[in-house]
């Protein structure tokens, strides 16, 4: 017997910028970023995978975002945009895919030219699995539009559809050439999409950092407000936050431990179960609800700072109960994440406000307890 | 406007066994290597990917392999096995694929589980993919059964299916977990799957080793006549090149150079202008001659050198010219093979034998002459 050792190593970097107006011709951002990126004088392709919200909130996007790529020398944009709808539902219906990947080989999209997705986290999602499909590999541009795109999935490493009625049963790591997000198409947002992606703001400063815990009790009703200049606070920390997790730990994935996904357990699947009708973020408010009590249950958060966390997001104006929390089928959402990520049940918890800790099981009776109470406390506020 | 930096390394790395009776209960290979990568007490299946050709010349298989992996106490493989057609036709039927992920859902294979294919280069294509794809990433082990898929696909980071009619356009770069070479099964291939595999030897000897093509001229013979101890040699050989060169370069294929597919550009869209009746070896044999024509054509190849190429690919028994070489089809090949890649076109050529040299246009003239002179040398060997 012989062996051949393959050791190689592969950097990764991508730039994530914070700009306004980014398609407006006196904006410089993206152009400069073609010209320090695209040098050699080879034909490059922009292909743009456009949210239908956006163009139906934005009637004069398409054109300005036309403009803006011819007039930068090195990029030929093709046309016409890909118009897809946004929301959760686009991962599920494999046309979508097929589309953009048909309309890369249509168009002569190389490995040296672009994709540029712009919109939420779930089109960003298609299109970035496409992107890495195709030719093994497009240069794909990420130009979130909500708060929780440009947040924390937008700027991350991830990309998925959903198959088999799971959520992002197909994906890869594929890090994006680079992450533009836009304040500016924040304002057109409605209530439910501005609020929604605060969610993550909320998980990260709980696992990670208690004075932005602290920010966000101070600012919340500015938040609530539509303050931009809050929003704008909350989005680039939240992102700078979610970036360091993802380079000083496991950007991969290969253990068996996701803390950014506090919350998630319980979120995804009911996500799933009510059809993807409750967004994401609404979905990862009441998993924090929920394993914030059960944190609280077994010892490791007190009750005040329980109440601290509760507090704060209904304060943000988020439904901390939802019907189908009872349906028996949720609890199934915990062997659902465990064989997504693979290994031994992993899941974050609260040591105290700012410090996240994993624990390797959770107590069925202790989570129905919980669940009872976020009902409670729902009936209280109605009553 | 303001940017944050994301960037981080990610260190791959993985062995290529080479054995022989991988799965006799004797061979302690594959039971170390689960031994100690399968360390935390967690459950770990296996579920295996199977080329329906093995089942039928190695009609115990089935059983010997289970009893291999109930045998370790860490893994749990999981039944029944998935059987798949080898061969192209494979990669592309989207069934196959959905086949593999909907058992990888079913059998609750994780991200610590395993994949494990058996059988040609296709076939691991497809199962690598899919392995790539599913939970974003389930450890995928190959077991490649012939020449070309141990010495070349098979040892490498690339996996593929085809989708619009274009081979590979839908793939990624995902370096399998290890992989197991095992000689015992090159001896039930048939004369042209054991010929086929060949020409990705001559092909990396002549872009990088001139002792290596030395030694294929010498043992032709030996290796024509099926003699295993050649073999062994030539499988390890090129695959130790194969290795050292995605290592010393480009990985994942950034850049806009692709030395190892010398020959390829006429010898994908041949294989695709046949319905794959023509196997990958076979039609690159053919590209091999067109370039070595093309090299001597422009200077950088002596005569006599060309003549030794055509004489070895002749001696291992490659036909080197096909009707479908003249269809008009062909030159497609170039412009499909650069927008695969992407960037400037970027061919690689031979400046003697050992040393390859990219070239970054290729005359269709010229081209044409090489055709006509592979036709006429057809034509002279049957007469």
């Amino acid at each position: 017997m012989k062996i051949l050792n393959q050791r190689f190593q592969i950097n990764y970097q991508y730039p994530v910028y914070f700009t306004k107006h980014l398609f407006h011709l006196d904006n410089p951002d993206l152009r400069n970023f073609f010209g320090d990126h695209a040098t050699a004088p080879i034909l490059r392709k922009a292909l743009v995978v456009l949210d239908e919200g956006m163009v139906l909130h934005h009637p004069h996007l398409k054109n300005e975002i036309a403009r803006y790529l011819q007039s930068i020398p090195c990029i030929t944009p093709v046309e016409p945009f890909i118009v897809l709808p946004g929301g959760e539902a686009v991962k599920n219906e494999e046309g979508y895919f097929k589309e953009i990947v048909t309309a890369i080989d249509h168009c002569g999209i190389d490995r040296h030219s672009y994709v540029i997705g712009i919109g939420g986290g779930s089109l960003l999602d298609l299109t970035g699995y496409a992107a890495a499909l195709a030719h093994r590999g497009i240069r794909h541009i990420r130009v979130p539009t909500t708060v929780l795109s440009q947040n924390d999935s937008g700027v991350g490493v991830k990309n998925g559809v959903n198959f088999l009625r799971k959520k992002n049963f197909l994906g890869t790591f594929s890090p994006p050439l680079a992450v533009f997000n836009d304040l500016d198409f924040l304002e057109t947002l409605d209530d439910r999409n501005w609020r929604s992606g605060m969610a993550e703001a909320v998980k990260v400063a709980l696992i990670k950092d208690k004075a932005f815990f602290d920010w966000l009790e101070t600012h919340a009703g500015a938040l609530v407000q539509r303050d931009m200049a809050a929003m704008e606070q909350l989005v680039y920390r939240c992102a700078a936050l979610h970036l360091q997790h993802i380079a000083s730990g496991d950007p991969f994935e290969s253990g068996s431990s996701r803390p950014l996904d506090f919350g998630h357990w319980s979120a995804h699947k009911l996500e799933q179960l009510t059809g993807f009708s409750l967004f994401h973020g609404e979905a990862v408010a009441i998993g924090i609800a929920l394993d914030t009590l059960y944190s609280q249950h077994i010892g490791w958060l007190t009750e005040s700072e329980a109440g601290r966390i509760l507090s704060l997001l209904k304060k943000l104006q988020f439904d901390l109960y939802h019907p189908l929390l009872e349906d028996a089928a949720l609890l199934d959402g915990l062997t659902e994440f465990r064989e997504h990520l693979g290994g031994e049940l992993t899941i974050m918890l609260l040591q105290s406000i700012g410090q996240g800790l994993n624990t390797h099981e959770m107590d069925h009776h202790v989570i129905g307890e919980c669940m009872r109470a976020l009902k409670e406390s729902a009936c209280l506020k109605m009553s």
